[in-house]
């Protein structure tokens, strides 16, 4: 089903009961762009990942959403799916103005998939953070309280004196004739706009009212409507502010689908989903944290079952029998035997099927990682002899997969996921080394330095230097002392490389006292050529290593561990003045948003937030998996005291879900 | 005409034609966004104007471009217009990723204009600036020159070695079946693609060849072609090589028609048309300079004759009849008595008819434009009694009009050009007053504070800070007398506010060693506060104004007139070893592309290049407006030495036209 602004208000209740019906939920999702600075190292550590993919997630926007619901139907005996395929622009008069980059390749390779960006850009549905929700909603109940005493005055300029007095004439006659109840005045820029708004509603306020009004084409008119009652103008403000709200309950749109599939707490399924889950926390949720323990602790508190079918499929059984796992390729080879892909069905308009072959549509895709998730499962539940179980986020076969997210481009140097529960593998890097060597060099001259230790792979830094893993890694402890005396090349450790990047990132930190980092592929070794290469010691170091000028993300050092600097306080942890914060996933599972919540009257009970109808907010109801967050919701009577979400208490989330990980 | 990039290589000879039979040229654009960073504000000078608007020239991308070219019809006694509406999209294999900038609500208006988003993501023109263009010219040449010798040598990880094997005994199957001439590879990930390209061009290279071809859907494959005889192998390289410098040409796409408008040396006519040319300038010709004259002498260069209508219908004798300046409100101001447009004809499929309807779409807007300007330009001829005359970039009629852009935002505040050929104004700020006055005071309460000096006109820089302006400019004089002893407000005259900005700014640029500004609306008076308001001296000041944390563009005080900082060096005058920089108006009025131009071999002159089709590059041709650059072109036998664009020399570009401002 196609979700677009118009359809959208309807939709919600079907996608919502879509939501409570399933057995689990497979999300997708478009973006303008992917890698927006320095792109992944195949050596870098799950956290240094994240923060590679974190300003992408931030500056790119989110177009399109796929949702699919597998719920199982007892009379067929197969799952269906409802499939919603959500266009998204962040848009409004509400003040939602955004900012956001775009790539031109992959707006290119979305064009080419057939991607139709007139209804992303014209009838997209719109969405926005809480910080950002808690703010409009403050401001427009602010606004409303006090228009009612709004004075402006601005000097009418010399030049616009006669137009100004002429339209006041013209309101006066239209007042007199009593013919019509409205009349337009076109023709004019915004400032004139705003003189006349001004004047009309100084001289003639008892007799009209006045107000700017945006035409489909964008065109800005006033409109004078006469007011013929003292009921008039009272419903004409009543109404005024009711549609206000409406205009803001559309511009947090589909935030509250995203916030629904987070409170289900239901198991969520994606293929190579680390984007997915970045994008959706950071556009719905709250700004991305600029440190990964937080951001480890806030996704696993929004969604904390999650499982990655790329990642599920580079593990045993599936890994030898998987040579890509390209979805389309992934899919067709669990179509083949062993494998199988089962009947899913789905209700008219409400689901695709599989003639519909609408790849890389971020609905289409969801639905086909299900048939692909559900063709793992069931694999490995006949090999337990389970033939018939049905997936859940308590399933004790999907449990090793729960939580993990791939990470493609480090998957082969022994760094395959991101553990959103636990902790990330720390594989040895003492294999790894890194090369400066003459200009002239092609890979093939590296491979030559190296053949005494067997094949090794290259990654190229700059135009001089090179990572160099051995593929016989038992072969490394030779290599420094063979190769250190070779003329015109220099040879450092990869740890001493990281450390001697992340010094030089902190020594400029504490001088500029900014927090940023520097770019692994932009330090140069050259300092080291043909001299002595045992790792100088971080204390004494003198070797003068080249801080490029850009740089613009801060990584923590790990071997340091820097508090973030003050310049950057945790996104999470705003002054309490603004915007308190309050996500949270409380022990019965709600996922309160209470305080963002329509305040007409501050002191008014909220009644229309869809996602407080679908879990009442007693805390004795829906209360499911509380060993999963330990923090309890305080509750005081009927008021709930909003804890926000605090990044410095991590001890609770984290500790779950410490299953082994004995498949890797 | 709608030119997308199906048609476009075709409908160039037609753009030339039109724009080497017109009298004048009239341009639009349409961009994804506006102002990226702090607005300008209504007491900026030219130079600042510039600066607020650089960052979004340079982060935006240009997606639509109109261009009519007006063209006189001696049998019907009219004139004809050529309209080209295009769709441009910066994209391409060879090389031209591009980051980019939107503004939400700049793409909603488009999007509410019916703007087709699809045209230009899905059927764009590419283009890209000339330093671009050459390095990627050079790039090509390189890599044709070198890929025979090229050997990549990369390790087959374990895990890939059964699937490489695989398939070299499917592609030995295949040479040896001899059934079938190609074969294609599906099924492999990018990582795995690269090993079978190495594997298969090692393993049998006599016998295949093998491509790496892009389905219509971006999806790759490889592709193994069978060597029938010898010549199959240097004809497929042959026309590899050819295959790839055409889509460089086709990269280099619209650009191709920018730089023939700026050749043709026509007047170019836009509506406020500041973003126009900086967006022209910027992504077709060279990056935007960070230095205000450097952009002045850039701009004239390439742009010698421009009029602004915006501008034009902002003196008299318009200005009292237009009470609107916005592109539509004027044409149907300019339709009525005592103006009047003319007829404009166009044959069939070439041009706009007034009963189009078309706004917004950059064509139809260029059109309107020209229409504008036929009826002002008619007015003043008739007025000089010379009923039939044509607009030429000579007439006499319009040269109080030329070279200067309409400065929307600060017209109003007497600086309303910025005059790319001479001096800007520089009007007085003596009756402006920076205020800094309690957070509970509204613009009321200003005014009141104002009262005894007449009205003032307002502009918030902060909650707590504004700028004032008399209306009565006469009384500026005794305005911090008699207020500097009020309670809770402190006033600073604007020109002590703008000294204390730039000082602020450039005390931390010393010290960060970087080149950055501090918004205006940033700084924050207080200190002053119920203190003494007199101007510190910039010297001694101890005042502590805060500097806000993030600063992005540079803006040289000129006050202190300091150069610009070492770290930005100047876009236009690159280091030699990177990209010679060719763009230069001769004394011919050609404009040089020659070291951009395709170069299958070095030796071999150029003969697919439109532009110099169009003028051939021998220096007596097409010798015009001479007078108007003066940098002669030196020529040494059919050798032209070409010279780059050097910000430094500016004394002969911005002489010209110093024709008196009397109209203002």
């Amino acid at each position: 089903m196609e979700v677009v602004r118009k359809n959208f208000k309807e939709a919600l209740p079907l996608i919502s009961a879509s939501i409570d019906k399933a057995d689990f939920l497979v999300i997708d999702t478009e973006f303008t762009g992917l890698i927006n600075g320095r792109d992944v190292s195949a050596f870098d550590t799950p956290e240094e990942y994240y923060y590679c993919l974190l300003k992408g997630a931030k500056d790119f926007l989110l177009i399109q959403y796929g949702l699919c619901a597998f719920y199982w139907d007892h009379n067929r005996k197969c799952y269906m799916n409802d499939t919603y395929n959500f266009y998204l622009f962040p848009r409004g008069k509400v003040g939602t103005e955004k900012m956001f980059l775009c790539q031109s390749s992959s707006l290119d390779f979305l064009g080419a998939q057939g991607f139709d960006f007139n209804k992303v850009f014209k009838e997209g549905i719109s969405y926005m953070t809480e910080p950002v929700e808690t703010r409009l909603r403050e401001n427009l109940l602010e606004k409303q309280k006090t228009q009612a005493k709004e004075k402006d005055a601005i000097t009418i300029p010399d030049e616009h004196k006669t137009f100004v007095e002429d339209v006041c004439n013209q309101v006066r006659q239209f007042i007199d004739d009593n013919k019509s109840d409205e009349m337009e005045i076109e023709k004019c820029n915004s400032f004139v706009r705003l003189l006349l708004f001004q004047e009309i509603r100084a001289r003639f306020k008892d007799e009209v009212l006045i107000e700017s009004k945006i035409l489909e084409n964008k065109t800005r008119v006033l409109k004078v409507i006469r007011i013929k009652s003292e009921d008039d103008t009272k419903n004409y403000n009543a109404q005024k502010n009711e549609r206000e709200w409406e205009e803001l309950e559309e511009a947090v749109g589909f935030s509250k689908v995203a916030r629904m599939i987070s409170q289900s707490g239901k198991l969520v399924v994606g293929h190579n989903m680390l984007l997915d889950i970045l994008h959706t926390l950071n556009h719905f949720f709250q700004p991305l944290p600029l440190d990964y323990n937080s951001f480890k602790e806030f996704s696993n508190c929004m969604f904390p079952v999650l499982l990655d079918t790329k990642y599920m499929s580079s593990l045993p059984p599936f890994k030898d029998r998987v040579n890509s796992s390209v979805l389309q390729h992934l899919f067709s080879t669990l179509s083949s035997k062993p494998f199988s892909i089962p009947t899913v069905g789905s209700l008219e308009g409400r689901g695709y099927r599989r003639a519909d072959d609408k790849h890389h549509e971020a609905g289409f895709d969801a639905y086909v990682t299900g048939l692909c998730f559900l063709a793992m499962h069931g694999h490995l539940s006949r090999m337990r002899g389970e033939e018939h179980a049905r997936p859940s986020a308590t399933s004790a076969v999907l449990k090793p997969f729960l939580s993990k997210l791939f990470l493609c481009k480090t998957a082969h140097q022994d760094s395959p996921y991101m553990n959103l529960a636990g902790a990330d593998p720390t594989p040895s890097r003492d294999h790894v080394f890194h090369l400066t060597f003459p200009k002239e060099w092609q890979r093939n001259d590296i491979n030559q330095l190296f053949s005494p230790f067997g094949p090794v792979t290259v990654q190229f830094v700059e135009d001089t230097s090179a990572l160099v893993a051995l593929s016989r890694r038992e072969q490394a402890a030779g290599v420094l002392r063979a190769l250190q005396a070779r003329d015109g090349v220099a040879l450092l450790p990869y740890s001493t490389y990281k450390r001697l990047i992340h010094q030089t990132s902190s020594r400029s930190d504490a001088a500029s006292g900014d927090c940023k980092t520097v770019h692994p592929s932009e330090i140069k070794a050259r300092q080291v050529l043909a001299s002595n290469v045992s790792p100088p010691t971080p204390q004494s170091s003198p070797v003068p290593v080249r801080v490029p000028r850009e740089r613009t993300r801060s990584v923590p050092s790990p071997a340091i561990a820097t508090p973030p600097a003050p310049a950057h306080p945790p996104v999470l942890a705003p002054a309490p003045a603004h915007a308190p914060i309050t996500c949270k996933r409380t022990s019965s599972g709600v996922f309160q948003t209470c305080s963002n919540r329509r305040r007409k009257n501050s002191d008014t009970a909220d009644t229309d937030s869809h996602v407080s109808h679908k879990r009442p907010n007693t805390p004795n109801n829906g209360h499911q998996e509380s060993s999963r967050t330990a923090k309890q919701e305080k509750v005081k009577g009927n008021k709930k005291i909003i804890e926000k979400f605090d990044s410095e208490s991590k001890s609770h989330c984290v500790t779950a879900f410490k299953e082994s990980d004995s498949w890797d």
